[in-house]
């Protein structure tokens, strides 16, 4: 069988918290991977100001985004543009899946961040039998069939041009601005979808004034909830669980950032990036 | 009796996470009263060059300083230049002591850094008989006397000459470099300090080749041990034990920055101060 090529630690997530943790892990002069979008948050660049991140006065998004994107290259650290589709604890290290591969490191960083918009009842409950968080790992099972397309970010029209054209039917639900993607099996439905009805699987999508049948329903989001994530992680509130050197109930799982909980704010971010690096890297000379 | 002006948020020290604090609760229009020396940390000054803290790619230590006295001055915060001596738990408000006078809060932040020089052993133990960390509150009870003065930074100076001037004969213990302070009664004595003798009081000051006879002792440190603060704190290994959210053992006081451990990071006292900030602005609307 092939041996294949352990990190040390992978960190998943390009936003602050990600960002944090792989500029401290560089300085340990550890074989790091960081997966994530390239762009670093999309949030981060969507604030209007920031205005108490020590150092930076009065920031906009923008620029701020800018800096980090630039200490990033500077620091020739470079994001592999993958997003993690699960995370499992495999005893002695842990394996990484995308939607394209799966990568092992000695130690894992979460740093997903979290969906502002809200879930809808029986996200979780569905989730695997109808509800899906991941186009590329599931749309091959909807072929010809009837989904809702449930979509918070712009950035992920492309998987939903991905989904319509595997089904047959699709009911779209954009929850941001100005939509643009098209596709004549696509049905745009406005407003926030309440809850997921069905018996064994997910059969209705259920708004406030309409019901949607379906065979299954994709939340395309640009953070998808931990515990969907990462089996067996402990969460208090759809939050990560984590102590104070931001280890995981996990061994070897660390987890930082607004994953972790509130406040969601950027020095938070960046600080428990900083500690879960940290903590990581003492994780690792603990294993020799 | 006269009534007390007394302020929403007092903030213990003007490092990273005072700073950051002090940001936060700024944007939430509180009364805020912050403590601390004015020029922020030394230890920031003294840092050579920054690598791994978000949004400031390899800053030195000057400019990073600068950076933070210049933001702290545009969003219109100023530090009273003025150290606290003690906290006190008051039942539903706290105290804090400086040399000068005292304040009241309805809650407090504790970002009073880590003293980089180790403790004497029987420092804590000595503490209030014959040990002080504080010249202006008990360098009168050494008029005439014999002390010894360690002293862990050039700008306590002042203090050691201030004792010089009430004391009979001073020890100067200078654990930095090129100490310029001198006065006639003042013999430098090289080495750390390793342990205080005595039977109800310090009576010794032991080095490894040679003992001081003393009648007090007074340590000049940049950053006090916060259970020599704070009275009932609870500590671990010396650092303050807090929670997810700062908060400490006692009601309304939170703590942030280097005393709550390690890592000892821009960071993560960045991070912490943060946090400690929304968990003030939590605990003071909880009060109503």
């Amino acid at each position: 069988m092939e041996e294949k090529e352990r990190y040390d630690v992978i960190i998943v997530g390009a936003g602050m918290a990600g960002l944090s943790a792989a500029l401290t892990l560089r300085l340990h002069g550890l074989k790091v991977l960081w997966l994530g979008t390239p762009l670093l948050s999309e949030k981060i660049r969507r604030a209007e100001k920031i205005e108490n991140y020590p150092g930076l006065p009065s920031v906009s998004g923008e620029a701020f985004a800018a800096a980090l994107r630039d200490q990033a290259e500077r620091a020739g650290l470079s994001v592999t543009p993958q997003t993690a589709t699960g995370v499992y604890a495999m005893g002695g290290y842990l394996s990484v899946s995308t939607e394209k591969e799966s990568f092992e490191g000695r130690a894992v960083i979460l740093a997903t961040g979290v969906e502002s918009v809200k879930s809808a009842a029986g996200e979780e409950a569905f989730l695997g039998r109808g509800v899906s968080y991941c186009a590329t790992c599931d749309g091959a099972l909807y072929r010809g069939k009837t989904i809702a397309v449930v979509c918070t970010s712009k950035e992920k029209e492309g998987e939903a041009a991905f989904l319509a054209s595997l089904a047959a039917k699709v009911y779209f639900v954009p929850l941001y601005k100005d939509p643009s993607f098209a596709a004549p099996n696509v049905e745009y439905v406005g407003g926030m979808p309440l809850k997921i009805e069905g018996k064994r699987r997910a059969e209705k999508l259920v708004f406030k004034d309409r019901e949607l049948p379906v065979d299954g329903i994709f939340f395309l989001k640009s953070a998808r909830p931990p515990a969907a994530l990462v089996g067996g992680l402990k969460t208090e509130g759809g939050h990560v669980a984590v102590g104070r050197d931001m280890s995981t109930n996990l061994k070897g799982l660390f987890a930082a950032g607004d994953c972790t909980g509130r406040p969601y704010q950027y020095a938070k971010a960046a600080g428990e990036g900083n500690v879960a690096a940290h903590a990581a890297v003492e994780y690792l000379r603990s294993l020799g």
